[in-house]
């Protein structure tokens, strides 16, 4: 199968350098073609405005949605949101690799949804969720934390994770993705400088690439994660059944 | 007192400006002092990075806590952090005005947190939450989405609102701000060019703008939302009794 990496971070010695690099060697080795967007290396503009768009559809006012649907309809959308979306379409399987940054994606992982998955191309009112433009697709995060995993359940101190992840993984379901459970490393400080020596970064990093391979291996295993669809909902958007 | 509004989006046009303005106008009205962080229109770099730090503590391994600490204790942020630093330490009641994009604020206003609430400045591993920076300040939501309030309840379309605004306001929270329920403007299409036309966008407006208005007179009255403080928490994270 073709997967896609988009990592996160700006550090190339960091542990989510090294989680990308474990993903990218376990899957090449299983014999599926891999990409990597490495969004801090190309230098990925974030932010959604006016000055993507040289030719707009309503000069006068700015709208994401419109400018979107414009441009992707009349196939001039920005270079590298052209670029991702053909990445994205060529993928079997998309990992998100990132760190988690005030209970969420760094700002340029949510720039990248907020430009990337463009209105009228990539989604639309009824393109949506389990009728998405990437059904059939799936998608995992990878994710590092800078607390212990004793501190992400439910009414810890650094938050119940499956509530931190919940906006991103519906997102990923909004596109139509088949969205698997996140692989989560925990206790992760930069560089060592915190409470981990060097020899700690390395055992854990060890113990971590251990584990990322395990998983990649067994991701056919894996039970998605359940969300409401179309079924669940009344035309207003309201649930008209019991949620899973 | 001294209000902050941290404003984000990138259409002057836009209900997001005009519940801004409206906010603005009526907090002074009540003798308040008003400051705005205009983000789009102050060119907001989001994406913390080496980039920001010419001056780096390790500059063979970039960790944004390490700079964030080192930068923040020798007072040499960058201008625009500093800048919004001054602006919050002024501040007894920050309103942060944005639309819900991909289930969470815009790529600027993620990016907002990520470069200028810094470690050693403004959090530390013992200064966050009940013992916060900003303890017995307040903080706000005003948010619109472009669904109908009926896809935001438990099950919904949308995703549960408070599933959506959790990260958010945990952050805040982990600021140590008092964090007050956030004001909702559902419905939302830009610039009227989905749904409804220019007559209904204006007296959607209309509508907004007085709730708003009279939301703003009422602040005082507010119940914050709850979350479980250091009293809650074993030493390693855990919750050690039931959640509020």
């Amino acid at each position: 199968m073709n997967v896609l990496i988009v990592y996160c971070h700006p550090e190339p010695g960091s542990f989510n350098a090294a989680l990308k690099s474990v993903a990218q060697e376990e899957l090449e080795r299983q014999g599926h073609t891999v990409a990597v967007s490495d969004l801090y290396a190309e230098g990925f503009d974030p932010v959604e405005g006016p000055a993507h768009y040289s030719q707009r559809q309503r000069p006068d006012y700015f709208s994401a949605l419109t400018e979107q649907r414009s441009a992707s309809d009349q196939e001039r959308l920005p270079s590298e949101v052209a670029r991702e979306i053909a990445r994205l379409e060529r993928a079997d399987l998309v990992i998100l690799q990132f760190p988690l940054w005030w209970h969420a994606q760094p700002a340029m992982l949510k720039g990248w949804f907020d430009r990337v998955v463009v209105y009228g191309g990539l989604y639309t009112g009824r393109c949506r969720y389990d009728a998405g433009y990437f059904l059939g697709r799936r998608a995992i995060c990878s994710v590092t934390t800078g607390a212990p995993a004793s501190a992400f359940g439910p009414g810890g101190r650094g938050g119940n994770i499956e509530r931190l992840m919940w906006p991103i993984h519906y997102s990923l379901y909004y596109m139509g993705f088949t969205v698997l459970p996140p692989f989560l490393s925990h206790g992760i400080q930069g560089g060592g400088l915190s409470y981990q020596a060097e020899a700690g970064f390395q055992a854990h990093l060890g113990r971590l690439k251990q584990d990322w391979t395990k998983r990649l291996a067994q991701l056919d295993c894996d039970e998605p994660l359940r969300f409401n669809g179309w079924a669940d909902w009344n035309e207003d958007g309201s649930m008209c059944r019991q949620p899973h």
